[in-house]
């Protein structure tokens, strides 16, 4: 169980991580592993070949057990996931202790790392990376309209995302944080493997409290853009007052404290990217936490990397 | 003859000019149309539907006369440009003098216009725009790998470009940009329809010359990116030696001699533009020249305007 999946193009239209897959493939000496033994897999062929997000639904909400095992669900992308998780996931054929799935936005959230609720193995994991380059981490949790996310499947995993960079485009400097986030994530698990990981003292998470959308025209299109001021603010903190969105006809409409789930909850994430619209979600607000980082994250970790294979 | 066709959407993905378009239905006076009689058109509703740059074949390619005259050419887009065409097109129930395209790019063309060919009153509709604003002219010639512009079809008629914007996303300093251009372009157009057209005495345009491709492996997948260094430098001209595409490995191919139709042909164009990799395009390469704005050019343009509606 101490091999690591690393999942790219999930979403088909991400160019740049299907491509360091196939350089990687075609000369594994370019990718750092630690030692570790990898699985490389594109997350979604059929979509990557037509260059679209997905062809039926969202793989990456796809994983959710229910959805998994309804017999009626038979969407490609949910027999891509079943397909998926036979393979690597624990008890598969090539089974993984961890997944790292590599992803980009056209939001300006940086290299960053994407955490599906507190796991002790996925914060040490997320704690060594954030040691090692310092990127921020956003903790997804306590979100009912937002489910079913691949990593979440695996006893360990978590996401890559960097941006910005438009679908369907190869950006050199995005390939190039990817592969330096994936390489800080090998390390740490290598370091957990041998039962050499030092971890930081706390961990600092931005957790999810909400999102908002676009206000809206009655037939559902947007009546207003992102405001320029706020467009590629990611991890700033928003200030009473602030205008969010702008309308053609110049107006704006400011931040409210009605908009907050809480008066902390002040850090936007993915503000614009390309793909939420049509999940109503014009950017996600987040509460900044220091988490302390104990002991019991790193056993997690080293237990899990330190198992027999399967 | 005196009206003016303003298209949006021609990509289905390019979401911020028909976004406006809406606007400006909901609101008139939001567009100062400077007293012209406008139609407003989404030059691919099917596409834009499905936020897809086009369905069958790209759009904005298939406005070649031979292409609309064969009947057997049936794909979704031909019969969208007969349908256009015979609409607003010379001769048709709402025939329109001019047509202005709205497009945006993943290119950081800025706001730019592009013209195709060297007709006199596109180049006077253009001159006034430069005038006003000090857009960039990419002038599109002598291509023959790239045909069937709709512009082409409109006695008079160009492609306002905007970026770089992510295809499917709303961008309120890209729709601002692409505003003002519409409205130099209306400003222009409503001077020659009153005679009162002052042109400046030259208009700078950057000459089509030829295209670059990525490096590509030889199953057709690229061997490599654009360089972090070129990406974002549209308009800057390059210099002999500098990296154009680099490598996951770190290794950089730079400009040879052999890559210029010419040693004037130096500066770039639609730079890692996302929907021009299946083109083969990894930019496109111009020479840059000052055109004597004559006095036929404007009268090309008034007598255009000037003309009985059909």
């Amino acid at each position: 169980m101490t091999q690591v999946l690393v999942v790219a193009a999930t979403h088909g239209n991400e160019r740049n991580a299907p491509w360091l897959l196939d350089q990687w493939r075609a000369q594994p000496a370019l990718l750092r592993s630690h030692g570790l033994p990898l699985q490389l897999e594109i997350g979604n062929p059929a979509a990557h070949a037509q260059n679209r997000r997905y062809i039926d639904r969202d793989l990456n909400r796809c994983f959710a057990p229910a959805l998994l095992q309804d017999p009626a669900r038979q969407e490609l992308e949910v027999q891509r996931a079943r397909q998926v998780l036979g393979r690597y996931g624990p008890g598969g054929e090539r089974a993984c202790a961890v997944a790292v799935d590599l992803h980009s936005t056209t939001s300006a959230m940086g290299n960053s790392l994407v955490v599906y609720g507190r796991r002790p193995a996925d914060l040490a994991l997320a704690a060594g990376i954030q040691a090692r380059l310092g990127l921020p981490v956003y903790l997804h949790e306590a979100d009912a309209a937002q489910t079913g996310f691949l990593v979440e499947r695996w006893p360990c995993g978590l996401v890559i995302e960097v941006g910005p960079v438009p679908q369907g485009l190869l950006s050199a400097a995005i390939a190039r944080q990817t592969q330096l986030a994936l390489e800080a994530a090998l390390d740490t698990l290598a370091q957990a493997a041998a039962d050499r990981l030092v971890l930081p003292r706390g961990l600092v998470v931005h957790a999810h409290r909400g999102s908002l959308d676009l206000p809206r025209q009655p037939d559902g299109t947007p009546a207003a853009t992102v405001h320029p001021a706020l467009q590629g603010r990611d991890w700033w903190p928003l200030r009473a007052g602030q205008p969010l969105f702008s309308r053609a006809d110049g107006s704006t409409q400011a931040l409210a404290a009605a908009d907050l789930a809480d008066s902390e909850a002040r850090w936007p994430v993915f503000i614009n990217e390309a793909a939420y619209g049509e999940k109503g979600i014009a950017l996600s607000l987040t509460r900044r936490e220091v988490l302390a980082a104990g002991e019991a994250w790193r056993q997690a970790l080293v237990a899990l990397m330190q198992a027999a294979p399967a």
